[in-house]
């Protein structure tokens, strides 16, 4: 059927989409998120809308269309109903409860990255992954694949080091101290970070206070080869690719049943040989349970197993913010602090020197905890930062005074004395967002108490930075309805009240 | 955030979406797929699509919101983060396998029905009802949430009769028997029936060849008046619309798990006091075994007694079409001259009068089938037929030969000597949409022979009509690669061979 060009000026998510005219549907006997291709010089396959909003005659293009195919606006292309995507056959397979083999994942894979699969198809299989339970066979073939439809770093070294954290921890950078502290032995770590989906930071927002962090896969070698680490924003080097799509829709369902296989495959992607996984655990963080921790544990090593990567996890409290900032700018300024000796931190300084300790003694070296300790005092570790934060094009000679944090501000005062009883990742999350974090660089949270502290009535519990007034209010609002850590005395037992019609809420942290 | 508004003259099938650029997301701190109110004088919900062909400062809106909002271009509105809706709290607990109670299950609904959940969401939804196979008292709670979110019909009678088919079978035109029959004996039948969606065609197809069909409730009721039957398109009566929402996501899914809630909700909605059931059962009918039909009739029964429908189900042969035709106007020819005994059409009478007898001896009456047969006989179902066509506002005095049929005809001849060993179907279907069913009218099949019928080399098996020649030639293309009867010897042993990398494909029919 030959139809002109509607140009629509939207743009559809990465995906092509065309929106037809019922009549011309009926007429192509195509039903709504059915295939259409479309056909210039070049052949594409798109998604079907139904629109009566369209004139018959005419075919609506998504920005995406557009681009494919070069259309300008009136202009006469031939439409037609396109074959039935084999990869479609196989998410049927799995909705049946089927498991699925290398060969079916990979052409799921393949369509997902060529935007041939439509919202309500990944929607329906991120679904069965989730209540199917996927097993390792199928994480194997799914991290295999995710590779495979991406760019891969080729670095030409014998042994290539990574850190990963299942995240769910609000403050956590300690992957600014642990790349230092690993790189000032020689060893080659190349971590790509993600930004926040849903926490108040993420490794790529602290990082980029202190350092450019977009870079290209060429250009990450070529940092690499400077300063034989870096830390870069994971979203610009397009590994693996397929697991951005994936995160969108597990976001929106509040599932993730890709997280072995989106861990994994960007670490095979970089080539990593060696790798520490950190697995925040209790009450308010991703992980619940000890028990948990430890099967999921035995999952991410077997994987890498099979992956070819040499794989050790390392249990950590959770409970409570990492340090005593969160947000971008006051966490980088934090990291400095400690790398520079200039503030003892001690939960940080722990976990960054069990975490490199770990990697240090996968590597096979003696004492791995008293090793990444003795460089973090040194300097080395703080010197190695300059040189990683020269290679990616910052300011070496930075200060943690240099860091600008928001001018409005907004201090918590204790209530009652006592002792801080809980703190509830959640909602400190929730507080630093309503701040402005992670958009804001400068807007964020300092604890002065923290789990077991004394408190004494009036005494300062934390700070609230934010860099714009109306902000300050938005936190004043949520402060009113959640409380982000309770002060009172060890005996106190009632936990909460259930009353009629309950909605109950999960916890829930996409970022990995 | 104050916005300006962007008209961009699509609509996105019933759902509000608005369009927002990236950088005033972000200031909102809001993701793709989350929800903001958009607010003039009147505040509605809608979900968002991240465009950066959108420029900050604007808000895209689909027709829905411009409708719903009264919007002209570039006017003012403002935009918020939306609170978050209960019923995806209620979805996620699906998600994690927690069976879902009746408050719970008809906020979802309603959310569905008001448009408040995206495609992802309703996807999810649906695959977790598919894969945690979903229960008696969730169908029963499913069942009553899409009566009470849509219209009720209420007709002032104490017994109201309805029959039902589950589908699969191409050239079911039982309905257009049954329904007069039943009526002739003075019992109330407000028949609503459906259009194609994966067959060559629905009840509501094939009756609107004979008269109009598409009708409100309150038209509904007057033709009900005049006539105690009819045989109306659900599409336009609003009866449980939660169920065509549902049905466009099963469809493009290929999964049904609403079978249930969706028929036994339509029933409800019209008041249906005793109901009959067919359950086609056979190798190429949705349901293969008659064991799966006895379960699925036990459900049907049990959900019946929970709503108060007293049901009677029956399972037929579905592995050929029933009669000789296939098409709307051809199905609707042979309802006719089966009506008029014209014509002796052994199956097609058997399963009407199977269906009609069934519902008298579920009304008290005694040997049902025989009082059936000597209604149709009599002639007094073809002149209820015809009451029935003048109140719906067709001609009551149509003639077989007044029905305009296809004026192109393809014939085929078989190659060999043999036996009808088994048709197809899928492939009955296929070759009948090729030729413009259902939506030319007059295209369709004509069936000379069927199953265990011998036939000779270069006898006519079947023949097709096509109102558009080009169509004709796609009809030969599908012969080119599918067969839809198979001609042989009854010790003929191979079904088929399969080969590597096979692609392996189910049929699924969601017409219900």
């Amino acid at each position: 059927m030959q139809l002109k060009v509607k140009i629509l000026n939207i743009d559809s998510g990465g995906r092509p989409i065309v929106f037809l005219n019922n009549k011309d549907a009926d007429e192509l006997n195509i039903n709504a998120s059915e295939r259409v291709t479309v056909q210039t010089k070049k052949k594409i396959t798109a998604i079907v809308n139904i629109s009566t909003t369209i004139e018959s005659g005419f075919l609506g293009v998504t920005e995406e269309v557009k681009k494919l195919l070069s259309l300008k606006q009136n202009s006469r292309i031939n439409v037609d109903i396109a074959p039935f995507p084999k990869s479609l056959q196989f998410i049927r397979n799995k909705l049946s409860g089927k498991k699925l083999l290398y060969p079916e994942i990979h052409e799921i894979v393949q369509d997902l990255v060529e935007g041939n699969l439509s919202e309500n198809e990944i929607s329906a299989f991120v679904t069965a992954l989730h209540m199917d339970k996927i097993d390792l066979d199928e994480a194997t073939s799914l991290s295999l694949s995710m590779v495979n439809t991406g760019k891969t770093l080729s670095i030409d070294k014998k042994v290539i080091v990574d850190k990963h954290s299942i995240g769910g921890v609000p403050g956590d950078k300690t992957t600014l101290l642990v790349v230092p502290i690993i790189a000032s032995e020689g060893f080659t770590i190349p971590k790509t970070s993600s930004r926040a989906i849903t926490s108040a930071a993420g490794t790529a927002d602290r990082t980029e206070v202190l350092m450019p962090v977009k870079f290209t896969t060429d250009k990450m070698l070529q940092i690499l080869k400077k300063s034989n680490a870096c830390i870069v924003w994971g979203g610009a080097v397009e590994l693996a690719p397929a697991d951005d799509i994936f995160v969108k829709t597990e976001f929106s369902l509040h599932i993730d049943p890709l997280l072995l296989p989106s861990i994994m495959s960007k670490k095979k992607a970089v080539g990593a040989t060696h790798l520490v996984v950190d697995i925040p655990t209790g009450r308010g963080a991703k992980i619940k349970t000890t028990g948990e921790a430890d099967l999921l544990a035995r999952d991410i090593i077997e994987l890498g197993r099979r992956l070819g990567i040499h794989t050790h996890c390392i249990v950590t409290f959770g409970e409570q913010p990492i340090g005593n900032t969160v947000g971008p700018a006051l966490e980088a300024k934090e990291a400095l602090e400690v790398l520079m000796n200039q503030k003892q931190v001690p939960d940080l300084i722990d976990k960054a020197c069990n975490v490199a300790g770990s990697m240090f003694e996968l590597l096979g070296k003696k004492k791995g905890y008293a090793l990444a300790k003795k460089i973090l005092e040194s300097g080395k570790a703080e010197q190695k930062m300059r040189e990683i934060i020269k290679a990616q094009g910052g300011n070496p000679f930075i200060r943690p005074e240099d860091i600008p944090i928001g001018k409005y501000s907004l201090l918590i005062r204790s209530e009652k004395s006592g002792q801080v009883l809980w703190m509830e990742n959640k909602i400190i999350v929730n507080v630093g967002r309503a701040a402005g974090a992670p958009k804001d660089k400068g807007a964020g949270i300092v604890f002065n108490k923290k789990i077991g502290d004394s408190v004494e009535k009036g005494e300062l519990l934390f700070t609230i930075f934010s860099e714009k007034a109306h902000k300050i209010d938005r936190v004043k609002y949520v402060l009113s309805t959640q409380t982000p850590l309770g002060v009172g005395k060890k005996s106190d037992m009632l936990i909460h009240t259930i009353t009629e019609s309950p909605v109950v809420e999960r916890t829930f942290v996409i970022d990995r």
